[in-house]
């Protein structure tokens, strides 16, 4: 069995020697400038872990593990246009170093290129994968304009925004379990366990972005800390902190998000103070280890031995205490 | 066997009892607006059309007809971005009346939903179409590329111009024949056929759009003659009148395109006549007609009954003589 690690540098030599050097040079290289640069690859070492669980041939998922990583570069490219992000990874996205029609049609390209991948599984296969793939896609697509519809909502409830970003983070991670499984001959209810495995670990995966992006070690998180609070993003933050508020202290919230007069710093020292007035660090800490606890035990009831699932459970919690 | 335009009003009728009432409504009401906004439905109609020659079930292609549909639909939605046009059908186009943001993502949905609804047809099917749509999807990204790299283009030569209008139309127009011809039983040879008919077809369609929009009837064709002159495309009208002329022609007809300073309509009586000089459109009509007997040849190929492909040959010679 590999390592998370092996499996990473496994994923990264496989989109080094994916065939995507053909022309024309302008709908391809900016294909490749976004698949080589880096990211975490955590969705595809998933799909290779989760296959890895069931059968020694992680072989048999590096075509669904592959379509899902180029899927989720897509949504990036797209998701960059959207909102209007000029870095990514340390790098200008790719309708800042070209131009958005570039990133339009790329994007559009890399899409149909995780179909053409996933379409290189076994037949009986792609018949079960299919179809998942296709429902997960189109429902990163749901959570992603439900998104867009926050930012011009005064109010999101913690509901919503979990069912938010269930549809926009989590399911994609679930759905990279889950073909993982299938494509390691799981059991349609083992594979279903995995979803749930993984669609938890989605869910304390952004909930710990949006700690980091308040909390978290400049050094250590390689993004500036506070970026979330000057753009005014809806996160598990600030909904918990609007939703524990009085009306007094949400119009203070509200005026200092919105004061155009205010230092970035300042801005960000006062608003992670209201945050600590309400505890909202721990109240999401807390949120994070609830889906943690649910992912686990959703593993726990996989119908394999503790021994073959322990790389998964490793992964797993490294995504829990990730700093970075 | 149905008619062209008994089949046409199953595909409407299709397209308007598709499960796409889904939420969030800001995703899938532009989604429906651009579906519900009619069109010639040409390539759903040649898929089903094409399935009817080789069975009796045209229902066995229908979701292979509405994928063809839906994705040619999205990509209207993107090119009408990048190509920044305000109107589409009589109506505002989708980025105009919403937002590019919402064209994007809308737009990204339609083509995955192209997928979900391939994904319904039988197992043994979805494997054989699943590889020719996604190809076909993925050239018509490259004929798109290609489209724009020659706004910036100074020369373009027929050739380069063939090729892009076979990757941008060609192949989405013979994908609609091909998967309707193997829906409907079709050997592989026979299918490749088909594609070869639909291949040439969707050349001479562009061939002739290019005629009618500077040649065609303003009270016939729906839309403004001289459009492409004013926006300086690289049609088969100008690729062939730039590769005619001599430096001091190609100069003079140069300068004419980029004249501010003219009028709207003096600029297309002048450009016109430069075309008129160089019988450009009596070379367009002969490379419409070379198209259509390619077409016609590759029909004849097809190992059926004469009777059996005469709804097809009946449609190919409405395209080939269509005047809007």
């Amino acid at each position: 069995m590999n390592s998370a690690d092996q499996i990473r540098k496994i994923i990264e030599h496989q989109l080094e020697i994916a065939d995507i050097d053909r022309s024309p040079e302008m709908l391809y290289s900016p294909i490749r400038y976004a698949l080589g640069s880096g990211g975490k690859r955590m969705r595809p070492v998933l799909t290779l872990l989760s296959c890895e669980a069931f059968s020694d041939q992680w072989q048999s998922a590096l075509n669904a593990a592959m379509a899902i990583e180029i899927f989720h570069n897509f949504t990036l490219l797209h998701d960059d246009i959207m909102d209007n992000s000029s870095m990514r990874r340390g790098q200008p996205t790719v309708h800042c170093r070209w131009n958005d029609n570039t990133a339009i049609l790329s994007g559009d390209a890399m899409l149909i290129l995780s179909y053409e991948i996933l379409a290189r599984s076994n037949p009986e296969l792609i018949v079960k994968l299919l179809p998942i793939f296709t429902r997960v896609a189109l429902e990163v697509c749901e959570g992603q304009q439900l998104d867009m519809d926050f930012e011009s909502c005064e109010e999101v409830s913690l509901e919503n925004y979990i069912e938010m970003i269930r549809l926009k983070t989590g399911v994609l991670l679930a759905g990279a379990v889950q073909l993982g499984a299938l494509c390691g001959g799981a059991s349609d209810k083992d594979a279903e366990l995995m979803y749930e495995f993984g669609v938890n670990l989605g869910l304390l995966f952004q909930i710990t972005d949006d700690i980091l992006d308040t909390y978290g070690d400049p050094k250590v998180f390689g993004k500036s800390i506070g970026g979330d609070i000057l753009c005014r993003k809806k996160t598990f933050l600030l909904v918990s902190a609007l939703q524990n508020a009085t009306e007094q202290q949400r119009d203070r919230l509200c005026k200092l998000l919105e004061d155009e007069s205010l230092a970035a710093a300042e801005k960000i020292a006062a608003v992670t103070a209201i945050y600590d007035e309400f505890n909202i660090r721990q109240v999401a800490e807390q949120a994070s280890d609830k889906y943690f606890r649910l992912a686990m035990e959703a593993l726990e009831q996989v119908s394999l031995d503790k021994n073959r699932k322990s790389e998964l459970a490793e992964y797993a919690t490294k995504i829990r205490y990730r700093e970075k």
